[in-house]
């Protein structure tokens, strides 16, 4: 996907933080272990499942990158192991989930662009990259998906595609096209979560803006 | 898809009238903005999406056709903006969705015979067009798909699909050949919600038939 | 896939026995002859096409080969008609069910093989030929898929793969190289049924292995 090995080694571990993630959702439904690792692995890369399949000409990334597969596999294991201890890594594995989304976002967005996609279907698909693996999980636990409700971990993806394009209208090029938004993407998912920012309600009148 | 203005027009208005009813169902779960959107996108563009899916070398079509978009986002906003007074709106939408489920039907039959399938796949993939966008709405909002349940919808598509191709054998033409089925399919899907017609159940021995 | 005639044969069978245990979960449930039929067609040919959508350059086998289809209408009219009947045939169809999930797997492995993946991936797409059929069918009905929690069956499918490799790097051939995995997947898992054979619960600390 691409060359940057920074970004070889970011997608590595935001792989395998996406994969915990999962690992544990699928753990707190006391799902045997081959469930634990295909929620993982669809959390982990359903994103960019749903992205590749969309396109045409396109293989699934890691039926042919098979260290995705290793990345996850090796997340998983590591959640089953420690379970008990992941409490105490919640933050670290929040800010990797983070840098997963900005990272996820800005790949799905390149992609896109390679494609010869307009602007639109280039945030969109940065979007279902970022978001969708999250999404795909809450389905098979039979949830219903999580972004639906509860936070605008999805709307910070939309913003980091927006700002992606304003920055390339702008003229700025290579690598900090793709570092600002991915930093701010950062940043604004963690100030969602520090000040508990959520959408204002569109059921109660009185509160009501949109 | 097709150069024909009547049926861009009918497609964009079709579009909308899934959208909003998607976010209606969306907004009676109480889901934020972004799960509005999205479950309005999906119930309008998911049976396409899966169609061009299924297909290899195909993009899927909202990719390369952003006024899909633009109709679903409308629609989807209209529907939040005018939620207490879409109940007056409820016949014209019945009868948007129905158009649209008629023109999606036959679009996706073309599609098939585009791709060179047989009679059996095209009508698959005309039902799976005009069906199944409703089927992914409901996994969505995690309830069992509507369309297995209670109503004929599915039906109809493939019996418009049907009449297709015995039009098609007895030599008839463009626009008849399309516009028959669909008009057909607008006619007795109406009849089927005006008179309520069902399956006969078959788990009543004394009513199964089939 | 294979101009085998005993494949093309048990292809035939598996795929009707698939789509008879899908329709009887859909009659259990309650659904109309529309959805058994659905339920039916997901169950049998989920998982093959969930695998030829992550390929590029891949039509969905059945929009190709129409015979696939017939089997499923064959079986699932077979299920409604003989509703009351199918517990006597609970343990053919088992057997049926199994027979395609050995066969499956290795059509999955040499799919993958064909378009030049790596073995990891083979045997990911084995796994998914042969089991995501259920996987579907569980989401469709609104449940957690069952291979996430009590059976050890698409373990099964990873095994037959890996004996797959195993007998492939020592140099065995066709047909053997495909008979064998088949047959063992076929022992394994009427062996996993008949002994009640299970993961161990990675939930109690005194039973944990892994």
């Amino acid at each position: 996907m691409t060359s940057n090995i920074y970004i070889f080694w970011f997608g590595v571990i935001g792989t395998a933080a996406f994969a915990i993630s999962g690992a544990m959702t699928a753990m707190r439904k006391k799902f045997d272990p081959f469930g634990v690792l295909i929620i993982g692995f669809v959390t982990a890369v359903g994103g960019g499942t749903v992205r590749d399949v969309l396109l045409k000409d396109v293989s699934v990334f890691w039926l042919e990158e098979p260290h995705f597969v290793y990345s996850i596999i090796a997340g998983t294991v590591f959640a089953m192991l420690f379970r008990k201890n992941l409490d105490m890594l919640s933050k670290s594995l929040l800010l990797f989930d983070t840098i997963g989304l900005g990272l996820y976002t800005v790949i799905g967005l390149e992609i896109g662009l390679n494609n010869g996609l307009s602007g639109m279907s280039c945030i969109i698909l940065g979007t279902i990259t970022g978001s969708f693996g999250g999404v795909l999980r809450d389905i098979l636990v039979n949830e219903i998906p999580v972004i639906f409700r509860k936070e605008i971990y999805a709307t910070v993806s939309i913003i980091g595609g927006l700002i992606y394009f304003i920055l390339k209208t702008a003229g700025i090029t290579d690598p900090l096209l793709q570092l600002i938004p991915i930093l701010l993407i950062i940043v604004f998912r963690l100030a969602v979560i520090r000040f508990k920012i959520s959408y204002p309600s569109i059921y109660n009148p009185k509160k009501a803006r949109k």
